[in-house]
Formats: structure tokens, sequence, C-alpha cells
């Protein structure tokens, strides 16, 4: 069994930000796993989706339930193997799961203050998160990446990585993402990102003065989130229309579901026609299971995750586009990758659908890259990517061998 | 010009509901265009949707701006044509817009309370819709209907009518509707609902009597609504990545929208991947085009719809399920209707999908039933149901001059 242990690293110099402001003073938490071997060649950074962490792989020594959020992708003998290969995972910069973010006392305040950033934590992008984890890297002697790997906000990181940092990565794993978000997919951050601002205890984002924490807001952001990372057919097969349990049943079988994300279990399989029990005719009450599932996951979150930060994340979703500079010229924009890629999409993702992969996938080859690309037929919607396909993971297992693993292809390098 | 004129009935008796409640000394708003013939059998009654009302065509007598929400489909020499035909459109119990609903005073509130039903209005159903309608068709002298026709929820009507009165309906027009709702669309009604009832000025629903209005949620409510309403095509056409314009040009643009529904307009087409200005890097403020107008159509709903309202009309959606007593067998469950039917889906109408009608064309086709059905090729997603699509246009008029014109098909009487 792989025993984590989280890390901090503290950063004294100014990381300048996209938008102009800048950030001092800041800390970086990030596990690793696996050895670096002598030539450090064999190094691997994790980049995490929205409400993740640097907690990527593992349990922590002594605590249940403490799998990291991409284990059974990482670890000995898994797709990435950390018997070979050196794994970073790494908690970015606004986040509120140990790096610097609101919840952190902002440097800049008076002395004594003890007041947190909260609302006036500078907005961060994509590229300000691969800067931060490229200094990360140097501070761990780290000068070439044998790959980065993520999937949705993830994979922007790594797609970003081969831009930013041609010269310092070899491979990139872009899973379940897309090179920038549709309008479809801004509004729906905007809806969650308004259900937070307008909650009465959000106070602008200073919040934490008055002791409260704006979970109303925080649980609606929740239930979209969880819609729209499932598909429509496996929420029918999942939860049909079947009426609602016993309060503490519900809970024991929502409490069975992976910390990230909502990927189904196979458990309590219901079909959309199943109808047991009679309708109690209430507006309020919960009827339909799918009710509360969502109102547990939603409950959930409210208490672990932070206002501001999800109002920083989804932006950096929102502002992510590699080919805005290039009048939306991808080809143009992904021309300075040097790095071989391996994209997976999932067909009924519909938040980060296959076309989207298609898009990165188009151009590179414009470009001649090295590009290994897989469509996995499967039924779970965005969450797949967090699962246990054997396809997927065959097809991640076989690049990590035969690619990552070969020296052949050098970063900076073009491999035809 | 057609002229509107808004008509109450009022009704003494008792209406015995689904949820074992009744309703007493209640009024029904409706509307009527056209003239009854003389042996009463040109009646065709419209069915609305979540958000629209008994105004379907014409305009009132000195108002602008006051088009009813079908008038493009019905009027002189129209698809529905009321040179021919009898239209009579019918406000739902529950609504806000004249008939009795949860703004009105509760009759069985103490005298001279003044309390109006608020949170204690019954539920209502689809069934019980139906029942309210027969009764005001007997009020009105019409035995038979030569059709019931709905898009969306009011195609759920049209359907009940079917199998609640078969002998009292020659035609079913059912359009981008379904046999019942999915999963994932009682969870983003579900998600609406928890934006209303969670915010600090919903008072359990009864927050007429604080003179609030909880407008937070009912902004997020529609914000979600109109999300769903549209394709992720003809949001990435209409505002693609499109930056924010000056506040007083984006709130023109809005303005320029269809009353019910969100069909975007030919209008201020920008490509998903045009990109003008600089990003501002805020979380709170509109960055993109697609934010200031969701915020704007979320801010004018609020103006106008009942909470409690929503709550009702969403959850006669989730109920709505004519299969479930037959263990989900919908062939079954549409045994008993007499009715000709014509069916027409959208096919990027991802909320009410093309399948759905296809359930509905199955099971009906199962009973040997006349079933005309058109899937009609049109980008703008849910929301085609209320726009100006040629094809759209003419299947129905044929329809209605082929078939419902034609007395060859008598209720209640199968036409094979």
């Amino acid at each position: 069994m792989l025993i984590a242990t989280s890390l901090t690293m503290h950063f004294d110099d100014v990381l300048p930000l996209q938008s102009g402001a800048s950030i001092r003073d800041y800390d970086l938490s990030y596990e690793t796993y696996g050895r670096l071997n002598a030539d450090k060649s064999n190094a691997v950074l994790i980049c995490h989706a929205l409400n993740a962490s640097h907690h990527v792989a593992g349990t922590y020594a002594g605590q249940d339930r403490s799998e990291g959020w991409w284990d059974n992708m990482i670890g000995p003998g898994k797709p990435v193997d950390t018997d070979k290969f050196f794994v970073i995972g790494v908690n970015n910069l606004g986040s509120c799961f140990g790096s610097t973010g609101p919840m952190q006392p902002d440097p800049d305040a008076p002395a004594g203050s003890g007041k947190v950033y909260g609302a006036d934590f500078p907005v961060v992008t994509v590229e300000d998160w691969v800067d931060a984890q490229a200094r990360l890297l140097e501070r761990l002697g780290i000068e070439v990446l044998a790959a980065v790997m993520g999937g949705s906000l993830g994979g922007m990181q790594a797609l970003s990585w081969t831009l930013q940092y041609p010269q310092r990565v070899r491979h990139a794993v872009v899973v379940a993402s897309a090179p920038n978000l549709t309008a479809e997919n801004i509004a729906f951050n905007e809806v969650a990102r308004r259900a937070i601002v307008t909650d009465p205890d959000f106070h602008g984002g200073n919040f934490y003065q008055y002791g409260v924490i704006p979970k109303r807001g925080l649980r609606i952001a929740r239930m979209i989130g969880h819609i729209t990372y499932l598909s429509d057919d496996v929420m029918n097969e999942k939860f049909g229309r079947t009426l609602r349990e016993p309060a503490s049943k519900a809970t024991a079988a929502a409490q069975g579901r992976p910390k990230q994300g909502t990927a189904p279990s196979g458990g309590s399989a219901a079909h959309a026609v199943a109808s047991v029990g009679a309708y109690q005719y209430s507006t309020q009450d919960v009827e339909f299971q799918i009710e509360s599932y969502l109102r547990y996951q939603g409950d959930k979150f409210a208490e672990y995750f932070d206002a501001n930060t999800y109002l920083l994340i989804t932006r950096a979703l929102d502002y992510f586009d590699p080919a805005r500079r290039y009048g939306g010229n991808l080809s143009q924009a992904l021309a300075g990758a040097r790095a071989g890629f391996l994209l997976v999409s999932f067909t009924t993702d519909w938040r980060f659908s296959p076309k989207r992969s298609r898009e990165i996938v188009k151009a590179l080859l414009d470009n001649n890259r090295d590009v290994s690309y897989a469509e996995i037929d499967a039924p779970h919607g965005h969450d797949a990517f967090l699962l246990d396909d054997p396809r997927y993971m065959g097809v991640v297992r076989s690049y990590f061998d035969s690619k990552v693993a070969s020296p052949t292809h050098r970063a900076g390098e073009q491999s035809s």
C-alpha cells in the first residue's frame, strides 16, 4: 500500500500573474510517489481539476478513506507506475487544500490584523498555475518532466505546459479536456458563481470575518456541477425515476461514492421506468432519489470547499484559451509545442466532448506533432476520467510503458 | 391584426386533485380566438408550458409588445388558422397569470385575514390541469375538441387529454415533449427549486406577508432554465466566447428576445472563437456576453414570476408519468387513447430529445393509432418549438388542414 505524505514548499519570491497582479510569500502543497532516478528523467507531474488537490494517490498513514483522487491510475504497478516513475501532485494556488488561497492571511494586510485574502486573492489562470508548478519543480531539482498529465481542467494545465515550457516536458497526457470552454460551459460556471455571490452569507467574499459560510450558494454550485459531470444515460441507469428511500438508506448509498466527482458505483442500479411507492405530492420535500443524491452531495461539498476558491477555479476554466491571441487559430497556438501527446476523451462526456479533444488532435497534427488519441466508449459522462474503465486504463498504461518510459523522444525535439 | 381579450371563468364547485386534496372557488383565465362553428366541432385547446399563460395569440388592444407566446403559430392564416378554428388558451391552476394560484386569497383562511395561499396552494398535476380544462370547456359548451395542442409541458397535457378524455378529443398535437422526465431533467428542476427554497427571502413559501420576493433564487432558477432550453451549438453561435459589451448595448441586445423561452434572434451573431477586447480578470464581474445575457434574463424573470408557481409547475413536470401505473409500460398506458396524433421533435433539443418523442410514437403504433411524426433538424434546442422554422410550421399547418379540419376521424373512434 502506498502511504502518502503531504508536503509544503514555501516561496519568498514574487510570482507575476497573467492579470498583471502578483503574489508573494506563498506556499504550495504537494506530494510525491516513487523515486526520482539518478538522471532525474522519470518525473511525472499530475495536475488537478476543479475540486481536487495534491493528494493524487496512496492513503495517509492511519487514516481510512483517505485515498488519493487518482489512486486507481497512479501507484505501484498501476498505469502510471510509481515503481518506474517519480510522480508529483501539486495543489494549485487559490485552492483550499493547503496551498496559499483565499483562506490564508494576506501578507499585504496591516501587520497583526490577521486578515485573510478573501475576495482580494488575485485571479489566477491556468498559465499562472503552470508557472508556479515550474518553480516548484526547479526547487525539486527537476529540469525536464517525463510527462505532465491531467483530466478536465488538469488537462488544460498539461496542454499549457507544452506551450509555456516546451523544452521542459517530453510528454503530455490530456484527458477529457478542451482547448477552451464553450459558451454552455461558461454559462454553467456563471450560474454556480451567481448562486455563491448572491448568497447573503457571502458578504462580497469576506464572509470569514463574519463567521459564516455561503453554504446555500455552494450547495447549488455543486448540484449543478454534479448534473453536468454525469451523462443523461448513467443518471437514468442509476437513479431513473425511482422514488426516495428512507433518509438513512439514501445517505448510506450516497456515501459510497468517489471522493472527487460524482461517479456512480455499481450498487443500487434502478431503471428509468422503475416506480415503487407512492408520490407524496410535495414541492419542497425529497420525492425522487436523484434529489436526495444531489442534496447530499451539495451538503457535503459546502462543508469543506471554499467559496472564493470555487469562483477562482471556475474563472480559470473560463479564461483558458490558448488560441485567443491567435484569433482563434488553434493550430497556430499549438505550433510551439514539442512534446509527444496522448489525448483521451469519453463518448458520453457532454461537458468536455470528444469533439473538443479532436480539435486539439487536429491542431497538433497540423504541426506534425506525435499524437495518440483514444476515444473511449464509456457511459459515465465527464466523470469517466476518474473511473476504472479497462480500455482507458490500458491506453494510459501502454502510453507510459512504450512512450514515456522510452528515452527516444527527448524534450524540445521533434520526433518525426 | 388579432386583438386578444383576457377572460375569467369562476368555478364554485370543488375540483378533486390527484394528491387527494381539492380546490374550490377558483378562477381560470382564458382567451379565445376565432369563432366556434354551429356544430361546435372546430375547437382547439392550447396548453401552455412552464412560464407561459393563456395569452397564446394576438395582442392586447392598445398595448405594444403584448404578442401571445405562440402568435407565430396561431392566428388568421397561420398554421393553426383562427379563420377556421376556434382556439382556446387557458392559464393553468397554480400559475401566476390570472388563474387561481399561490398569490390569491386562500378561501380556507380565517375570514378577513386576507391570507393568500402561498405555500399552502395544493400540489397540482398535469392530470389536474386537464380536469380543470375539461370543466372550462363544458362551461363553454364544447363537448369535443377538434384538437388539443401543446409544447413541452403543454405537450404532456395534450397527451394526457387523450387518456383522461378519449371520447372528447379528435386530435392531439404533441410538440417537443416526453412521456415523462428523465433523471437529468428532474435534477435540473430540483436545483432550481433548491435555489428558490433556500433563498432567505422565501420564508417557507410565505414571503408575501413579509413584503419580499425570493429574487435570488428565481434568478438562478431562470438561468439554469435558459441554459437547458438552448443547444450548445446555438449558444456558441450566438455568444461563443465573446466578451461583454458595455452594459447599455448588452441590455438592448437582450431585450430583443421572445417573451417565453430563450430563443436567440439572428442579431449579433458571434463565432465561438471571436475574441475582442481584453480580459478584465474578475471573478464577480461580467466578463463574457453569455453571462450578461443570463443575468439579464434572470433579473427580468424574477420581476414577474411567482416563486411558488415555479415550484408547483416544475413539480407537475416531475410527476407526469402515465406509464407509472403500468410498471413503466408506455404501450399499455396509451392503449386507451383514441385520438389521431401529430408528434414533433427537434434534433438539438437535449431536454426533450427526439428519442423521447419516438417512445410515444412507438407506444401509439403498438396500439395501432393514427400517428404522424416529424423530427425537425433545427439548431435551437428545446426553444425551437417556439420559433419560426418553416418545416415545423409547414408540418403543423398541413396536419391541421388535412387531418383536423377533416371530419373523417371522429373522437373516440379508431380510424384504421
